[in-house]
């Protein structure tokens, strides 16, 4: 199994990793534009051999995958496509997926990919081998995508310890809107909302609830720019709710609030726990991992 | 030194087992009108004795510590002014203060308190001793209040491993509206946003987001009816950085969405790190534990 990973950063770092520790006889190449990320690559492990150059880097793949933001997998497609052979399967890892799909030329081996997992960090010094243990890794195949490039794509989401999932890239568009592009913005909004001089109060609930606004502006442009219906739909979807607490609170409608209350811990999701699941009623999820944010 | 708490659940529970396990000497005892949740105290050692009625539980103590609700800490404040001696100092770790201040009785030795600290559990079984551990624990003495009752709170915050902080209760209420009161409505309201047909595909990113909605309603509506015109204004203020932030990704504007995480990234709150800055710029914090949502 000869993988190229093209951009080797938090997810492309991690999924080199996580090839070579669990994948004996894989052989992973790392491709970039800089050579100091590329040899930060080697040193840490996450490639075997290292490519500034594309079409070279990919040459002779068994799988080609686009670990960059959305915007830059759509510039980078046709190039790949060009530059391999009929059996090479070529899948990426960005956050939405229809604008990539329909990016993908006509008879190139594409599979829509994306782990739901990553980090507010960046960078392949903080890759890890199990950043998509227990995680699920959407495939979003278009109708003319030949079998064998899904199986090849899946068979790597499960070799690095995910759950691979079929889905429509328009279905995975609107869902990820929800569980993570709206979780991004609403903890941008809070944090910006926040007046400096409340901060020396703040502890758990205000770090975590702001966590993802440390995240990078380019990389949530792209996503923000290739989801936008679906974002600005969940945004004024949380605003009603916003408003609807709001009113709640200002009214000292105390039932309303515990409704609201109630409405909200039946969405609460808990971490999977050996199929046991957790407190609270809530539902387990794939992962502990991230959101895929990161990518 | 004997310490009377009233209310044995994760706060309580929790300066019980801390108080004896780091002051040699001290006597702690546990009030509540149940004998199944004092049983319990007694049998995970966060009390030395227990009493179910108030009166009796109180009297001879150094400092009685209310550790309930916002609006139970009210009602319970007059029974124990009168059920003590002039040398016993009171306190409280309500989350809210002016209104628990404005309640004590003329000449009760009464100084508000709220560590920064709790968890979105409750009871006595998820009580542990390391919860004040690092955490800022503001005091709101009134004008009236004897010095020697602020200085023996204060030693009991200290002793218990947290950070005494002085500031009148007005100023309080109005920083923990922002980073406090403020994320937890947006937990509520972004997971009750969220469809059920997305959770599937949820990852850390939203947990993290939505831990705080299996706060309890009850503890909330308290707190929401203690401070309610700071949390309007601050629901207010989210509601416009939320439609800020929707204006510019619906308008593609990048550089205004760039410019609001980057308003956003100074505003977050890196954890404690033996006093070493976190990555990102983000500010320290007194602690890794709570945010006070629990008591």
């Amino acid at each position: 199994m000869r993988m190229a990973i093209v951009g080797v950063g938090l997810i492309g770092g991690s999924l080199g990793l996580a090839m070579r520790a669990r994948c004996t006889g894989s052989r992973v190449v790392g491709i970039g534009r800089q050579r100091g990320g590329l040899d930060a690559a080697l040193r840490l492990g996450a490639i075997d051999e290292a490519a500034t150059d594309l079409a070279a880097g990919v040459r002779g793949a068994d799988l080609v995958v686009l670990a960059a933001p959305v915007r830059t997998c759509i510039a980078l497609l046709p190039s790949v496509a060009a530059a391999v052979g009929p059996r090479t399967a070529i899948t990426d890892v960005a956050s939405t997926k229809a604008a990539v799909v329909a990016a993908a030329p006509p008879g190139a081996a594409f599979v829509g990919g994306h782990p739901m997992a990553g980090s507010e960090r960046t960078g392949v010094e903080a890759a890890t081998a199990d950043l998509f243990a227990g995680a699920t890794w959407v495939l979003t195949p278009a109708a003319a995508t030949p079998a064998w490039a899904v199986e090849r794509v899946a068979a790597c989401a499960a070799v690095v310890g995910a759950h691979p999932v079929v889905m429509d890239a328009a279905t995975h568009d609107r869902h990820v809107a929800a569980v993570s592009h709206l979780p991004q913005a609403v903890a941008v909004a809070l944090a910006a909302a926040v007046p400096e001089a409340a901060l020396p109060l703040a502890a758990r609930g205000f770090r975590d609830m702001t966590r993802l606004a440390g995240s990078s502006a380019a990389v949530w442009n792209d996503v923000f720019a290739t989801n936008r219906d679906n974002v600005v739909a969940m945004l004024t979807t949380m605003a009603g709710a916003l408003g609807e607490l709001r009113a709640a609170v200002a009214a000292g409608d105390e039932a309303a609030v515990a409704r609201l209350f109630a409405r909200a811990a039946a969405h609460r999701v808990e971490p999977r726990r050996d199929g046991v699941g957790g407190p609270g009623g809530g539902r387990q999820q794939g992962d502990g991992q991230g959101d895929g944010q990161g990518e």
